[in-house]
């Protein structure tokens, strides 16, 4: 197994190297939400940002879709900036869009070079080629993602899922689960190492939940390659300050040898 | 499930509730040593003290024993005090005791009074009988404890280890492991679950050295008990310093419910 190979560079992050990524979700309303929430989150140096654009308001008018990513593009600096439209069946908010509506807004993110990772969930199924091809067409990275908000599944299903997610062409998979028990918390960790074995490109996983919480603080010993945390909102259940993270980080990495 | 069943209280010390009980190790090689140590440890106010005496010069001579002990005592207050002759065997140091003198040193320790617990290698087998005998009617608590430093047993034979403990009479069950994997890891506190949900006493358990280092942090959530932290000088392979620690506690304590 070449470790090494599962290694990415976005800007100024390399994700899948030796250290975990931290992700900063922004979560913002509407423009001056959105943009003050990246400046207080940037100034304490995530990693990446996530713009959640299911939360933003205006998300059915492209003009401000794309003035806000422009703007945000301005205030990351050399900060990664990963777009999202979750979908409420996977954890996001209700949106004006249908799927074709929705596939043509990310199409012209990607297209405006404010963005450097864009996140299709698994569960578009044959849509997730158009994505793709436009993604890499205009150098953005692919996320392909799957959410399970209602449970675990069995380790084989969820190595599958990500292979499914690689098949499909992903640079990065990413998988959320919610555990109802301590065992969840293992099978989704050891899923994760089974898939870092097996698959060569980054992951990013997680048990979502109280339970899960210490997924997001141990996850990349076994191969997730980011982890999400909290810069001024959370945006998953079992979300914890940035701050923290680094914290219990700076630990792991001094002991985990 | 009735997880309160596995709770034990010795003086302090709530064992196997909700909160992990900090444990720091005693090593000193003369009396001066110990007792400064014991000192300079119990300031930073570890939950248990565990004297491991077989890295004590004198384990041989029960006088100097017993008066470390009675000091050792006076020293921790009401901090409880766990008392170990670790065999070479199992990772100790060499001693020039044999089996019946050492069992011989632990009945006078626990006659002593001076001490809260004592630990009990499942190795011995059948004087496991003894020595839980005089332990029980001294009022002190018995650790029967299992350390595998060439690799980690199978969850299966974990979970049988820890249930032969618990038939053997102890009050806790220990089990130390070395991984060779991050998979190896996970197998510890898989079989740290699975016994909890079985048995019903404390158990204690832990990967060792810097790939398990991680079990010493998250392995209460699992239903580990107890976890052995750098008072003033590391014990064993992958041990961090208490103030370490008690960072990360916190952060899991503050997120994962």
């Amino acid at each position: 197994m070449d470790i090494s190979a599962n290694i990415i560079k976005v800007r100024n992050a390399v994700i899948g190297g030796d250290e975990p990524c931290l992700c900063a979700p922004v979560v913002g309303e509407d423009v001056g939400q959105v943009l003050r929430e990246a400046e207080e989150v940037c100034r304490k140096k995530p990693d990446l940002i996530e713009w959640r654009a299911d939360f933003f308001r205006h998300i059915g008018d492209q003009e401000r879709v794309l003035e806000v990513a422009n703007e945000l593009r301005r205030v990351a600096g050399d900060i990664p900036i990963l777009f999202t439209i979750r979908s409420e069946r996977e954890g996001g908010q209700p949106i004006p869009l249908d799927e074709e509506e929705k596939q043509q807004v990310m199409k012209v993110v990607c297209e405006s070079g404010a963005v450097d990772l864009i996140d299709c969930e698994l569960a578009y199924g044959e849509r997730i080629a158009d994505v793709r091809r436009t993604a890499h067409e205009c150098g953005v990275r692919l996320i392909i993602s799957s959410h399970h908000f209602d449970g675990t599944p069995s380790k084989e299903m969820l190595v599958d899922i990500m292979r499914r997610a690689e098949q499909g062409g992903a640079d990065i998979a990413k998988v959320a689960v919610m555990p109802t028990s301590p065992e969840d918390v293992l099978v989704l960790l050891e899923a994760t190492q089974q898939a870092r074995r097996e698959l060569s490109i980054p992951l990013i996983t997680m048990s979502m939940g109280g339970l899960g919480a210490m997924t997001r603080l141990v996850g990349w010993l076994f191969g997730s390659a980011v982890t999400f945390a909290v810069g001024k909102q959370s945006s998953a259940p079992g979300q914890i300050p940035m701050e923290d993270v680094r914290a219990v980080l700076s630990v792991l990495q001094k002991y985990s040898r």
